[in-house]
């Protein structure tokens, strides 16, 4: 039987025009981020030597929609808003009753999400005329996306990145560059915290953390230079909630609702993105939706870790941040979720696990990977090795699906393409991973 | 000023559901293929043990219009119809008064416009009870398009990949790998011919045509194999024409109409996609809508070949036929855009040239080069090296009307994208290539 249709297509001009703020719905207040040298809440004027101002009013804000600016949502406009797809040909291959669809991200300049939000955040640093932005990276996706941004609008941009990814993917520093971003691996020589790390454990894979001690270093240090971060903050959360408000629109059009809303989860923002409008909803309607966090086996935070304040780097620069932590000085092993490689997660999206509104799974690296080939060999589409906790989680409850006889409807984030990430699947199909 | 829009998005359900045959309105009826070995007119039988019987038949149909079939149409609409795109950014950057449009055939499962004819081609294997399939490939965008088909239809993919290619882009590889394809670098030691030629020349860096001419012998001399080609032939244009016949129907909801149609030019399938339907149309209402093929200063078929009979591979195995030709046995350097380095050109895009309905021009790695810098920059998409011959004309044309002052419509074929060929850019950053 033919399908009838794959995508559920929204026309550009019914773009979300306001980004979901889900601080305002929160069942416990957030715990605010704390300045550890005063060990009082961080002011908005402490940290305006870091962030652009307007970034600090939307971390702080309690409103419930903020306005996307014209000149934000014209450039979103070049990509978004983006189909919800009908997963048909996966569908059939696992022979479920279950209905899979996903938001792909991938289509975005960088090919992630990552976009979603360095736009606007680098609208708001040009608006107050910052000239420079530094930033961490791990897989590289935020990296890129900082320099594509930075260079649409006419800033510089400085990477730090993870030096584990740095070796392994040597073609999103290309990217990069070609967009004229400056990258260092990190630890660098370019920060003291850098060099100092670098004499205690030369070796080092490097961490997101190590990284974000660097960029936060190196804009404290040089004129007009400000910090910015892909995921974990309230702001960065804000703006990817594009992606669940397209996809609430688009199950309207299709008259169907998602039993399970499913993505993979490093610092969060992926996740956010999707999923925060439906924990809306779920609030609001008091509906059972079942909204899942994944993370990498060797990095869970949410389901290994503590819930309590502690840095969002490794070198205590930035403020404490109460969330479930692995401990800001957890080394993660090297691997190829290089995106997932963070020892915290995002305060909001730890303040909806532990009140219970989300749930949290951690997968292994074969499990990932084999939902990543039967991806890619029925969908079409490579997935970045982040996204596939996502697939894998979405064809785990497909499957189930499958056991019992019921017609759930399943939507996961396919936060990005894995077509600079080719090596995690070379050495798998070599077998150098097991 | 805010764009009013970037996209022209038609409906899955709009998709065009017949090919376009424009072999049924050439000004000069078309050379038939000639067999060799006697020197007559080609005859379907002939080439029934190297091609399935339907494509033989569309190859020789004179038919002006020929139906999708609905299971074909069914896999395309997981990636197609693609959008209409404006190239605002772009515009603005140029600060034309001109109107560029594109289509964009990368979001397709391998990157580019090939898997609207492997899809079809491998069907109407698997119809006929074929079990398995050899091609060849440059730059490995067919070889990856051929391999998805067959590990959706289920039939064996044996590929061989020009080497120099096949060193440059080791991730295109990695993709056909995890669609099931095999893959050998060519020439190789598995036929005959490789064998040869490898004996004579042991450094050649390969070419399309001895590829082809050992996955011509391969495909004869195995059971239950056929021989499939991912361009120069009737029905590889003939499926090409979606990009075009989709482009028609969106410029005609913003009324509005090209006065350039742009593609880059190797074998002729991402050329003759776009632009064929224009072509009738150029025919049909006596319009002046300028038609050009982009190819290579290095590999200048069309601009600086014969119009004559030739052999379509090195080994002279396949039937001759009629095109602008450099000669079978010319080996085009090594360069990036392994996609254009053919030594002929289809013979309905030849006929067409000699005809004077189309024009070409040939483009030098340089200048191709920033173009694809430029447009990564503008619009976000990275392009394959073949693609950026498009979007230098493009560009070229638009400069123009900012001397001229001429607001004219513009629109080229963005075949695929270079994120399995970022080594281009990055020899070209680091000033390797100039």
């Amino acid at each position: 039987m033919v399908q009838d249709y794959h995508k559920v297509q929204l026309d550009e001009n019914d773009m979300p025009k306001k980004w979901y703020n889900i601080v305002s719905d929160l069942k416990t207040p957030l715990d605010p981020p704390v300045n550890p040298a005063t060990g009082q809440v961080a002011t908005a004027k402490e940290l305006e030597p870091v962030f652009a101002k307007e970034l600090i009013r939307q971390e702080m804000s309690t409103d419930q929609f903020i306005d996307i600016p014209p000149e934000v949502l014209d450039i979103l406009k070049a990509f978004r808003p983006n189909p919800l797809r009908r997963a048909v040909m996966l569908e059939k291959y696992l022979k479920t009753p279950a209905k899979i669809y996903y938001k792909y991200e991938g289509e975005s300049p960088t090919g992630s999400h990552k976009t979603n939000s360095s736009i606007p955040q680098v609208y708001y640093n040009m608006k107050q005329g910052v000239e420079r932005l530094t930033t961490e990276t791990g897989a590289g996706q935020w990296g890129s996306a900082l320099a594509f941004a930075c260079n649409h609008f006419g800033l510089e941009s400085m990477i730090y990145m993870v030096r584990s990814s740095y070796a392994q993917k040597p073609h999103r520093k290309t990217l990069m560059n070609l967009w004229n971003g400056k990258v260092l691996a990190s630890p660098s020589t370019n920060t003291e915290f850098g060099r100092r790390v670098l004499k205690e454990t030369p070796d080092t894979p490097g961490t997101l953390g190590i990284a974000i001690t660097e960029a936060v270093e190196d804009a404290l240090s040089t004129p007009n230079t400000r910090y910015t971060l892909g995921s974990v903050l309230n702001h960065v959360m804000l703006h990817q909630t594009i992606i669940g408000l397209e996809a609430q629109k688009q199950f309207e059009m299709i008259e169907d609702y998602p039993d399970y809303v499913i993505a993979c989860c490093g610092g969060g923002s992926n996740f956010a993105g999707l999923a925060f409008p439906f924990v809306k909803d779920k609030i609001d309607k008091n509906l059972d939706t079942q909204i899942i966090a994944v993370e990498p086996e060797s990095c869970p935070s949410l389901t290994q870790g503590e819930f309590r304040y502690d840095y969002g780097d490794t070198g205590a620069m930035t403020p404490k941040l109460k969330m479930y932590t692995l401990g800001c000085e957890f080394v993660p092993p090297s691997m190829h979720a290089g995106g997932l490689r963070y020892h915290g997660c995002s305060p909001i999206v730890s303040n909806l696990y532990a009140d219970g509104l989300i749930k949290a799974e951690a997968l292994g690296q074969k499990d990932i990977f084999n939902a990543g080939i039967i991806f890619s060999q029925t969908e079409g589409i490579t997935a970045a090795p982040e996204s596939t906790h996502a697939i894998c989680s979405a064809i785990n409850k497909a499957l189930e699906c499958k056991k019992t006889g019921e017609e759930k409807t399943i939507v996961f984030n396919l936060s990005g393409h894995g077509l600079l990430d080719m090596s995690f699947y070379q050495e798998f199909l070599e077998g150098k991973i097991q």
